[in-house]
């Protein structure tokens, strides 16, 4: 079916609404871009909630914990639980503990930041990461591919250096060490530009190893496992809100939700999803989040 | 023409020798293992210079200068001048002076070690590079595609960082400015173990421009016209030995050069040379180096 934009007719709106019970959020570019908060955000979802729907926010940013990204929406207005913010620090530690049942005498090598820590800490899953800095001598005859590493983890680091990368590599030399990423996306825009995502992080042991992270952010089905490890919801009654086709569009169609809301406020054009042949397509699309109101 | 061990009969030998009047020596596995020199090696090498051979030491280590690595080879044993030194540092050097001729008013950012900036000041290229450390909050509105740049050039950093790589990016955005590459070697070999090499350095600009970069070490023949940058030699009487069939040897057959020799003490092995359907044949092999003395 084709795509189409949804008018502002209030019955249409309602009837689009009613079909759901819980949004799922993309974050940046929908919710806010950069530092601003778009455009009556906090009015529309709160006008949601007022129609009894559940919401999750869903963003593949690794660096925060649930408890720190809940403050970070909260200053830019938008009142919310730490258990509606599904971060891929989270999705990492919901599937290390609930999917892969990480074996608890196995530890998790994490190249990261310290929300990745934290939410392996809130799970109870063992863990360990290097501080900044070079390589030392002693590194090159300690490190080995043992020390009881059932996981290397990698998501988005500033601290990112040889002596983890080394490290890491070690320990995925081992084909038994199951190698995760929180995301795989290449960069991330902040302050206007694009910067070194996470995915440029595990990029070097990607071409060492030859071996591929499962990731556990949009689009990856990775993380909608770990969104269902904790939350019982009905896919058919969910709906995924977001400004990016190739990750938050097709994260709700390759998961089987009931729908999928794609946002003109981030990175895809109304061009890109009305191209001819365009093969991830959102069922429905508005100029604007706030636009559902009417 | 299928590959065949030299016998150690003299004739045979003085019969291969007389065909060249240079040899190209890849270093680690060939001359030397790890720190120790291979049997005989000082011997072959006087013999060989003896006959009136030149010699050339052909590596892609990218971190040493000529000058740093003459010492390093004069430390194992092996007496050399600088000039009979090929090393993936110099090799990028030559290629942006001579090959690329880079415009004077334009400059060099270096992901890589001393070396590097060594060579490329003793060819008298403009360059920079970041010192150790992680970002800083104004690097975030400062890193931009211009600050003339027309080369990054990444070759194996000890001290990479998620600094250098965000500045590097923001440079090869724009498609104007030249990636190169020391040599693309995923790792390389120390301590017994294997490291993340130079072209573990390069993989997050890789994957997240999408562009590759030209490597100016073994194999690629971009080495090769820079040898011939600075050295004249009559490539059909010439004979690169090394270790490694995907490296060595292939650098020699794609040069056109009129022979290759393997030898057992490094990376390939008998079986690999013999193997039925390999792509990649030495001309000879021999045991080790110095069998060519009989």
């Amino acid at each position: 079916m084709p795509t189409q934009k949804l008018t502002g007719k209030p019955e249409e709106l309602a009837a689009f609404i009613d079909k759901f019970d819980i949004f799922l959020f993309d974050c940046d570019g929908v919710l806010w871009q950069g530092k601003t908060l778009l455009p009556k955000t906090a009015e529309t979802l709160a006008h949601l909630r007022t129609l009894g729907k559940r919401l999750l926010f869903v963003t593949n940013n690794s660096t925060k914990s649930r408890a720190t990204y809940k403050t970070k929406l909260e200053e830019l207005g938008i009142p919310c639980e730490a258990d509606e913010i599904f971060c891929s620090a989270y999705s990492s530690a919901i599937y290390i503990s609930r999917v892969l049942k990480l074996p608890r005498d196995k530890r998790v090598y994490v190249i990261g930041e310290a929300g990745i820590e934290e939410e392996l800490a809130a799970e109870g899953v063992s863990h360990f990461r290097d501080e900044a800095g070079g390589i030392r001598p002693e590194d090159y005859d300690n490190f080995g591919p043992d020390e009881g590493v059932g996981v290397v983890l990698c998501g988005l680091d500033h601290e990112i250096s040889y002596r983890k990368l080394a490290r890491a590599y070690q320990y995925l030399r081992n084909p038994e060490t199951v190698f995760l990423a929180t995301n795989i996306d290449s960069t991330f825009p902040t302050h206007g530009k694009l910067f070194p995502g996470a995915g440029s992080m595990s990029a070097p042991l990607t071409y060492m190893t030859g071996r591929t992270p499962v990731s556990l952010g949009k689009p990856s089905q990775a993380m909608m496992d770990a969104i269902e490890g904790v939350l019982k919801f009905d896919r058919k009654r969910a709906c995924m809100v977001g400004d990016r086709l190739n990750t938050d569009i097709r994260f709700g169609i390759e998961g089987g939700l009931g729908g999928t809301l794609a946002v003109l406020t981030g990175v895809s054009t109304e061009e890109e999803i009305l191209e001819e042949g365009a093969t991830i397509v959102p069922d429905v699309y508005l100029d604007r989040l706030c636009d559902i109101l009417g």
